[in-house]
């Protein structure tokens, strides 16, 4: 042997892989005469033995819904729909993505009940629920077949859709995680007359934080639409719903970077400090709420950094109230906050990467936050907060 | 509201997400004038801050690797290069993927060091320790940059090459896992000298494999190289491990589902078998052993069925002994070996789908294995064993 003589031989390759992504809004799905489940499914061969499925509920929706174990069961009963093997009650909220049981007790239900890659697991429930059954489906056999059912309005326009699945380690929000593309998303509207108002209201905050990011006429129309989406005007809210979640998957699909392996991730923008207020506030804050003031935050701070006109400011923090959103919290002004900067930092990888707005519509990523600038705009949010 | 009026709105989106895989064969590359490593990161970012790494080094083989830590740590002492802040051992072998705790230590480790996703994780040792660690990395965070340096011949032609990262649950193989590109792997063929003379040939058992079904010139080969592999004669083994190597990227390359979602896996070839094998044994049929025997097993079947020759499977057979592996296994004769074929099933999902051979280089799939020509398989294998 003559180690020297040996040359290093590099043998690369580049591949492609290929996902598809359906969205579906709907409303009842689960009625016996609706036939969105069954287009799902239409495709499926027909020389195989049928499929099994088992099916995660959120314990929140469960306890609001009375009836939704048998109207699950009624609605797959069919000999080419999947075959409900067990239907599993799963804590709602972050609870689902901070108990390491709920990861434990999906492969358990997945390993007894001999789901293959083949076959499926349904998920109805919020964006936490959903996040958490992802994780665990993504990663039994290295994937099967996923179905999420989001529940609130939240899952419907933001958290449900796209690729992401996770939970939260070691206090950290979605520390563990896979990249994974559903096999399909269906949002049923009749689901969301289940949400208490505070839950309904959240969700709002994803579509004015996409607005502002990508979209100065959809910032318009949520404007437009803010009284009667806090009065849970259906007709009014629909199209806000549809056109936020439409922007969320083309900016997956469309960003050249869906699984995040490069540096900016635009969709991020006011997340920094909602992510830390959440646990923060042992996830009494919820996600959406935090989201509302994170953008806020980020909007003021473009405000004072001089990027964005002070009526622009207004009209964002003015809209979110109109939401029913608050825009302040007692711990922006907790030393800790600051610590969300790194933590997020952290999670992304590389150098900090903060989005700010120019505009409505018009996002820009920047690599540091000053902080008395920081503490100026906390300051503009406490005394800009209704009373 | 008024339900009725409401038609079901569909949107979707299909999207590419693009992996580089690059593989290095070389030797020596921990010495400190071998350019390999650099040449990895020879296009990061100046501009960041030094990348953080954390290190798993095989036990089994740190112990017959004296000083492994300080040429670790000796090589990547350059600002250039990754800031190596731990080194873990991780038992060796199946345990690697059978215990828990080791996922749950490099996480732990991944946390600490606050290993973010522009942040390494390198893993030195055979294919069991590259699984489990890198499904560690390719989870925390939805995903780290993975470097796996194969120290095994099986873990440097097969297992440390392509798309797969996993551990056992439930007593069985893979059952958890993520499809997960590395950043690189680099095959050091200085490291093969620690092997023990079983661990060296099992590896070939897979070159075997992929030679009987796609590649009848390999094959042949592999037969004049067989003596010489035996005695571990670098120079004959050399080429036989890269061309093996290459033909596992192609295949993942090129076969147009390198993530798995369809049906056909020709490279599980002998493989229903092999898992059933080791799990029987409790793991002490080592993979590329119990791989050895269900090529062999597989060949005898395609034979029994009228699809092999039977000079073709004498040559598979032949070849097999002569680089030192087994071709049969008391287990065999176990009526716990059909539930192999379940299993095998439930983890690919849909019908079974087992490779045969219409001669060597000729793999084709078929769904069904008769139960007697299976036994009349393994009684000729039985009866061709060496003594």
């Amino acid at each position: 042997m003559s180690p020297k003589n040996i040359t290093a031989t590099e043998i690369n390759d580049d591949f492609d892989v290929r996902f598809t992504h359906r969205l579906i809004f709907d409303r009842d799905v689960l009625a016996i005469d609706n036939p969105t489940i069954d287009r799902i499914f239409a495709d499926a061969p027909t020389d195989e033995p049928r499929a099994g499925m088992i099916v995660a509920v959120d314990a929140g929706l469960a306890a609001k819904t009375p009836g939704i174990h048998d109207a699950i069961r009624g609605r797959f009963d069919r000999p080419h729909l999947p075959d409900v093997r067990e239907i599993l009650e799963v804590p709602g909220g972050e609870a689902a993505k901070n108990d390491p049981a709920v990861i434990d007790r999906m492969l358990d239900a997945i390993e007894r009940h001999r789901i293959d890659r083949r076959s499926y697991v349904a998920v109805f429930g919020g964006g936490a629920v959903i996040d958490a059954v992802g994780f665990a489906s993504s990663t039994a056999h290295r994937g099967v077949r996923l179905i999420r059912f989001p529940t609130t309005v939240l899952g419907q326009l933001d958290a449900a859709i796209g690729v992401k699945n996770g939970v939260n380690r070691f206090g950290k929000k979605n520390f563990v995680g896979a990249f994974d593309v559903p096999v399909a998303v269906i949002c049923d509207e009749r689901m969301l007359e289940t949400l208490g108002d505070r839950r309904w209201s959240e969700g709002f905050s994803e579509a004015v934080k996409i607005a502002c990011l990508q979209d100065a006429a959809f910032f318009g129309e949520i404007e437009d639409a803010a009284d009667g989406i806090r009065e849970r005007d259906l007709d009014v809210s629909r199209p806000v719903i549809h056109r936020c979640a439409e922007l969320h998957l083309r900016h997956i699909a469309n960003s050249g970077d869906p699984f995040e392996r490069r540096e900016a991730r635009p969709l991020d923008f006011g997340h920094w400090s909602a992510h830390r207020l959440e646990s923060m506030s042992d996830f009494e804050r919820s996600h959406g709420e935090a989201v509302a003031i994170g953008v806020c935050l980020d909007a003021a701070y473009s405000h004072v950094d001089g990027r964005l006109d002070r009526g622009s400011l207004d009209r964002i923090v003015d809209t979110t109230v109109r939401l029913g959103l608050p825009v302040f919290d007692p711990l922006l002004l907790d030393t800790g906050l600051i610590e969300g900067l790194e933590e997020f930092r952290e999670h992304l990888g590389g150098r900090l990467t903060v989005t700010l707005l120019e505009g409505i519509g018009h996002g820009v990523d920047v690599h540091e936050m000053d902080l008395d600038r920081l503490r100026r705009s906390i300051a503009h949010l406490e005394s800009n907060a209704p009373a």
